[in-house]
């Protein structure tokens, strides 16, 4: 598998013109080696030059970690007195352009572009996004196993499970995390907690506010599997009984988001699947309180590509996963998020997420 | 608070003669703001010029997360389908050096060249590391709590209230996770449980092998408080009895961990504390099986400066904070690493961790 996808990196590095691929911290290595690098200050790198032998630059102390992959890449350890990018700079010889990872630190690649002073440098995210985004069915299966265990807990949410009331966002925020982990997670990425006038924050902090009978409770939580794919959902609840206002609000916010699951259909460009929910939120009078994108894909990171955003004319195709999660926000007082994880097919959109998108009324 | 480490900041860009300093995400932006960005590919900026306004860039959904310092910054929020690259780049100005937070993403740093093709461009720990590397006596205070809370569950392993015998590595390693959160930190970092040969592996992941009788159980982990600072330490237990040997050994590391924290001695390069501890287990004959540096600073980040590493000639000042961990590993068989974590004070080396380094004899 390594093998196939380090060809086809190659082949879309020779269509860039790219001289040599450096990849570090993030889901790229991952994806192209198997293996991930600590996100600590010493530098681990991958080495791809166009042609000819591919290097793993690891830390002495971190060679242990890593599962050889025959014919993909050799190891080449670093003892912690070595100078790790003179190490790479070596490797690379004389690109006349180089591909960087995107997240790889700045500081290396400050130090990189010192010792090779390229004319070109560009984001690897150019080569690797648009591969890593079409999932092949292995990669859907994982992806499916990540939303059902959120599903569970999601599920738990909407029954009752999980008391609300009295307790602080921060305290529920935390047993969302717990709960992620019992179904499966081995990480836990974040477990957005937003009630009553919080919930129009779309990435609020849960923080120390007890939450109150009456209020919406937005909850947005996910995680990583042990395989390395990540989760993500958001489903509102109530605490006692919403008003006309918030229930007319949510309908609108309901309808706009099952209407851009429908619009997620191969060929489809992502800026035309945000355009199906805004459309419908705007004319319900709450375009301005859109103030997001409409989603953006997951698999080994919890956001890439493709993004379903204004001026995105990329189009859908079959393997391609993503959120649809459009929100509305009202500030001061109010707010509410509906998200699914969805992959596009042949056969049409497919929902991984399954909970009922219903505001759920718990007991306040 | 913010406005004097602004004004810390803005002496050090004077002496390093940069003209605008850019920071993203890592620990940088949160002790010069208390903001921390969201790790994702929205991009947050502070952009600090030499003189005058700060500003910080921030994507508009994440605007409301901001705690306003007057005097420090002002928020530019960006929407969604806007440029936040040019609109920091427009911020910047004509620089003719740039300095650029460690941990920014690359994507934003090749991005922001391509707008900014300032001739000099530097990473932001030459900057921020030494000035973040002094802690104040409130963050002195921070790391203490951190260290209590790590002490406690270290406890709770040497105490035998873990099991060990019959579990796998990963499953004591999700344990220790839950009793770091139990005990007041906000977020586990990492927790390795290294059992047996694994032991010989310094950065092992805790994986599947389950733990037997008669193995050395090696377990380095921490966590970040709720006020951000950090924790880790490394114990080892054993479950039964240790042999000869490996109690010899343990002996020669207990020593040399002993002797590095003595010596770290305000005014001491910080080398020379590495070279105290690499000498005693050299001399025992196992420098060959000490492969990695003594120590890293702690504070925000799991590690920052100061480095207590060979060819660091850079000396100890009072309120310097970092772990001392010496490590022998000998591979295929066993490995043990005693860690505290230690501040520089005026009277003396401060060890902030206080359970017992002696190897604990857990029933098997």
């Amino acid at each position: 598998m390594y093998a196939e996808r380090l060809a086809r990196t190659r082949d879309r590095m020779g269509e860039l013109d790219i001289d040599v691929l450096l990849l570090s911290v993030g889901a790229d290595l991952p994806w192209l080696t198997g293996y991930r690098a600590m996100p600590l200050e010493r530098l681990t790198m991958l080495v791809v030059p166009a042609e000819g032998d591919v290097t793993l630059v690891v830390p002495r102390l971190e060679a242990a970690r890593v599962v050889d992959q025959p014919g993909v890449f050799t190891v080449s350890a670093w003892e912690e007195t070595h100078d790790p990018v003179a190490l790479v700079a070596g490797l690379a010889g004389s690109p006349g352009t180089v591909a960087v990872g995107d997240r790889t630190w700045a500081r290396f690649v400050v130090e990189l572009q010192a010792l090779l002073p390229s004319p070109r440098w560009l984001p690897a995210g150019l080569v690797m996004g648009p591969l890593r985004a079409v999932k092949d069915p292995f990669e859907v299966a994982s992806l499916r196993r990540a939303s059902a265990a959120a599903d569970r807990v999601a599920a738990q949410l909407q029954g009752g499970e999980i008391s609300l009331v009295g307790r602080t966002e921060a305290e529920v925020s935390a047993e969302l995390g717990r709960r992620l982990l019992a179904e499966g997670h081995a990480r836990v990425n974040f477990a957005i907690v937003a009630a009553g006038p919080h919930a129009a924050s779309p990435h609020h902090d849960a923080g120390p506010r007890v939450i109150q009978a009456g209020e919406m409770v937005l909850c947005d939580f996910g995680g990583t599997m042990p395989d390395g794919y990540c989760s993500d959902i958001t489903r509102c609840v109530h605490t006692g009984r919403p008003s006309p206002e918030l229930r007319h609000l949510y309908e609108v916010l309901e309808g706009a988001q099952a209407a851009a699951v429908d619009a997620a259909v191969v060929g489809t460009p992502c800026q035309d699947v945000d355009a199906v929910a805004r459309r419908l939120i705007t004319e319900a009078g709450y375009g301005e309180a859109f103030v997001h994108r409409t989603g953006h894909g997951i698999g080994l990171d919890e956001h890439e590509d493709p993004y379903l955003v204004g001026g995105n004319g990329e189009a859908l195709v079959a393997g391609h996963a993503f959120s649809i999660e459009p929100g509305i926000y009202l500030e001061g007082r109010f707010g509410a998020r509906i998200e699914d994880i969805v992959v596009a097919t042949e056969a049409g959109p497919e929902p991984l997420n399954q909970v009922p998108h219903g505001l759920a009324v718990v007991e306040a």
